[in-house]
């Protein structure tokens, strides 16, 4: 079956020396992946233990925007939030006061879709493409190159870094010349965090009704509702071991990225709208650091059961005669 | 990894001639299943056209569960609700007054566990056994033998009925000497409507945003939410031909079964109580007959968003230079 994205085709980037804002958990995997490949990086991040774990493996750095486009004509930005967005593409100092025609910023962060457009607005009037490739996947696959990049902007500009980026990813899907790459990952996370909710309700009703979480999973993972997502997370909900791969408080500021966009564009989000609600129950219950499938103690706390015990015994069918 | 859940092994059925109230659309071909496994079958089905299609393949037929119990020691229910189990089991005529020791009845519908539970307590009365097995899987899964079935009751009842259960489905799971296999069906109904109303939010919200429902199921295709139940509901969402596999009518039905069943076990249902309103709205648009998943062009109203054109042209990336 024809598919309707595309696979970007790998081509040459002119210059192998990126640029490179925010080397956090991800930002610093990444760094790592394109200087193993051959890359010359220059880094700006502020924090110094951040920096020295990719300056030790060859970085260069600088303290501002400015140097930054002294050297590099391709930025990269991993960085946490809109503020951050704010400040280091519009902020007074930022790279919209120093790019040069030309240059490429790749912002592969999680932002909102009206101040995507707006830093892509600025960038264009002297010249520079903002490409937006947010990326699904966990640190783990940062690590090993295996990221999903989702990819909206112009074409020229994305095919310019598409080498750069398939140092990081096995899958880049283009969606369109806008915010579509903003929106993709919307959808995506809003089907995880419901994901969560949703089977957390469904494992407490079964739970009231006498089956073991172990039986249900079991069920569920032969059934046509299985996913690679709920087939993840399994071993951490029976061993009950709620050691954050994404935090309660990560989905809620993502809930609420996607409930400030779908105020502007008018989306009606009534179970999205709940499902935040019942993070905010979780978080204000203490687990706001702990991975968002813990929103499975949360409903349980609801319905009035006690956590079931790790590593629950098996229900085997009894031997007869 | 070790699972909870227990494949049955199959033994011998002390007994080949098989009682058979119910041949619907589901029944019809279960029941084809298992005369082309050597099966003798004796059917109760007040309507004539529906028992003529088994019985023109070799079934005999009887008009009341009198002389159903004269002829068969093991009877299967394949009927659609409460109220016809209700009548067929408990009624003044219905099985209660005619089974023998020894005799096995195996429910293989959709029905509440608190009914469930009722007739297998009045079952036990006259020594004859209730075997809960409500079944998972299309009328073509059916008629291919590939359904799955979730099993509880008494486990020497469940390994008598194994090699006829065999000649249904490809996967049996036996859940609990009780209930469990009601709850673990109710478990799956969630999953899967909450699934539809779920996507189909996302997808409203992706449209708002620029996307075509195309692009976005590619990229969910590829990622960790991706299920076989969205896979196989993808050409539906496409062509937006939504002739039912299973229709809006029938999720909102069992979605109040979950509900009556929520309430007796005291489950708060937040997000399932939401999405039972949604599927109403879908039937009050006239939706009721289409498949559940057209509960997407229910969010697309709500937004005030336009049917999408079928068969929507593909988003490429555009040649350059």
């Amino acid at each position: 079956m024809k598919r309707a994205t595309t696979r970007v085709a790998t081509r040459r980037l002119p210059d192998r020396h990126i640029g490179w804002i925010g080397v956090g958990k991800m930002g610093a995997r990444m760094c790592r992946r394109a200087l193993a490949a051959g890359y010359r990086l220059t880094v700006l991040e502020p924090v110094v233990e951040n920096r020295a774990i990719v300056v030790a493996r060859g970085a260069g750095f600088v303290s501002t925007a400015a140097e930054l486009c002294d050297r590099a004509r391709v930025i990269v930005l991993t960085i946490p939030d809109d503020s951050v967005l704010r400040e280091v593409v519009l902020g007074p100092d930022g790279l919209c006061a120093h790019v040069a025609p030309g240059d490429i910023v790749v912002d592969m962060s999680t932002v909102s879709p009206h101040l995507s457009a707006e830093a892509a607005d600025v960038l264009a009037r002297t010249g520079a493409a903002f490409v937006r490739a947010p990326v699904s996947g966990s640190t783990q696959l940062a690590s090993d190159g295996q990221l999903t990049i989702l990819l909206s902007g112009p074409p020229e500009a994305v095919r310019a870094v598409e080498p750069l980026l398939a140092t990081l990813s096995t899958r880049r899907l283009y969606l369109g010349a806008g915010e579509e790459a903003r929106y993709m990952k919307f959808v995506l996370n809003i089907l995880a965090g419901s994901t969560a909710a949703v089977l957390s309700e469904a494992l407490m009703f079964g739970r009231k009704g006498g089956l073991s979480t172990r039986a249900m999973l079991d069920v569920i993972a032969d059934s046509i509702v299985a996913s690679p997502l709920i087939e993840g997370k399994r071993d951490m909900l029976l061993a009950r071991d709620f050691d954050p791969a994404f935090s309660i408080q990560q989905m809620i500021t993502d809930f609420d990225l996607v409930a400030d966009t779908a105020r502007a564009i008018r989306a009606p989000m009534m179970i999205a709208g709940l499902i935040r609600q019942q993070f905010e129950l979780a978080r204000a219950a203490g687990d706001g650091e702990r991975d968002y499938f813990a929103l499975l103690e949360q409903f349980e706390r609801m319905a009035g059961l006690a956590p079931e015990a790790p590593d629950e015994a098996d229900d085997t069918l009894p031997e007869t005669g």
